[in-house]
């Protein structure tokens, strides 16, 4: 199968290389917003570049998109010599970004209009799961397109969950994701600065918090950083924002209010504003906002 | 060592048969304010039953505390023939109630003021963890006292965390416990909320959230039963608000405001306000006030 791979970022390119190593693809097309970065890539692990997505399109049976956010998206598949010029029924697209449910609804219709098919498939693990090839993939579309590509995505995730028929399962999905990990993490920040003004020992109450009914990923590996004011970035706080505000947009369209998700975005936003850069900040530096509140 | 065991409710009765069964104890002595419970479970296991809290303290070398709120634990050390009335060096307390730091560290103050020992060791792991000996023991004392009581500890839990040399620190840990666990729950709820309302494949979303960077104990354990609208209790609403209480109070007169704690205590308390005996429900009943917040 000819595989196309739109979007080469921090994200992007190490899923392209491990589709690249899988030597499933009898020929891969790479093309970036910068080109430079497409070329190198390509030079590297044997692939072709093209121009634009349209491009991309004409030559691929399978394209994937991976870029960081909603207009990046569109212009991709909408925009000038984007894929939805050359739609087509043997072309199958895949979008990986976390941009919403909306957004790849209007993307899916568009190509459908033409015949070609829509997958979304974002994913969480961040660029350690794109780099080991270990990726949770959320997808969302027909069966038939979901199966066809399966091979793909195993050569980028762990786990492949078909979260519904509908395009824009595979989104919902993420974005509950997002809201449930960004909620523990309120909870660890609430349980940590608690147990630092009480002044009780925190390597006991992580051990003991950890170990029952409390437990949680975020706890047990954002709570250590906490302690160690280690704010490097897993996952970055502006990346979280712009998730939790395509959460909370989808909420007030359904006429849900979702306190706690409110409330999270607000600590997070503090953070991101208390001083430049503090957006790069991994999402446990959230901690002080909690503190300050 | 002769040991005594007041209040044999839903929690202390089985922590009071591991401990018979232990064969630890060259005697046990029970109390309990309903005294034909005491006599019916030492018929059973072979204990004495004492009047009072105070004639149990005179006969045994450790007492342990097993009681449902501040006022009975008030009540059983510092009351008419409590335990204080007759503290003296030879006598070491434990309290495993959930009451909070300053509670006990009254309690310890007045115990001290005899020679008396104490350790405030509240638990989680609810009837199922006391009836299988499995529970997390959060434990707050003296290094020398706990090791003391390391042996009947043992016989009640698989996990026993020494959490600080300060009368008060397993309180904290156990408050910080049930902290995190609430907004973990928070968590589960406006996720579960927004997945119905987006109408995906909710087993595909417990499966896919469950398995990454969002999991957690209470995703993978209070998720299911909230889909199957399973509100039996495996730890009550109401004794989730005392608890919550507890903590806010003390997170106040520290100057904090945790607002996410504050808001999880308001949506239990809407679930328990909702409808009579509402309290008695577990506490994933809380997703119907998420729901309808």
């Amino acid at each position: 199968m000819r595989v196309g791979f739109i979007g080469l970022g921090l994200m992007g390119e190490p899923m392209a290389r491990n589709l690249a190593g899988s030597g499933i693809a009898s020929s891969l097309i790479l093309q970036n917003r910068t080109r430079a970065k497409a070329e190198a890539l390509a030079a590297e692990i044997g692939a072709m570049v093209a121009q634009t997505p349209r491009a991309v399109a004409e030559q691929a049976d399978v394209v994937i998109t991976m870029v960081p956010d909603v207009p990046d998206v569109e212009q991709v598949y909408l925009g000038k010599d984007g894929i939805c010029e050359v739609g087509h029924p043997g072309l199958l697209c895949t979008d990986m970004s976390t941009v919403g449910a909306d957004c790849v609804r209007r993307i899916a219709g568009a190509l459908a209009a033409s015949g070609a098919g829509f997958v979304d498939a974002p994913v969480s693990g961040g660029t350690i799961g794109a780099q080991a090839g270990t990726l949770s993939i959320m997808a969302g579309g027909l069966t038939g397109s979901l199966e066809a590509l399966r091979p793909v995505f195993q050569t980028m995730g762990g786990k492949i969950v078909h979260c519904g028929e509908a395009v824009g399962s595979g989104q919902t999905t993420k974005l509950v994701n997002q809201i449930v990990g960004a909620l523990n993490l309120e909870a660890v920040c609430e349980g940590l600065v608690y147990a630092g003004a009480a002044g009780v020992d925190i390597e006991a109450v992580l051990e003991a918090v950890g170990a029952g009914a409390a437990g949680s990923w975020a706890w047990s590996n954002l709570g250590p950083r906490m302690v160690r004011a280690d704010n490097a970035p897993g996952f970055k706080i502006a990346h979280q924002i712009k998730d939790l505000r395509l959460a909370l947009e989808a909420a007030e369209a359904m006429g849900l209010s979702l306190p706690g998700l409110r409330l999270v975005l607000g600590h997070f936003e503090q953070t991101r504003d208390a001083a430049i850069g503090n957006g790069e900040l991994g999402t446990q530096a959230m901690i002080a906002a909690v503190k300050n509140a």
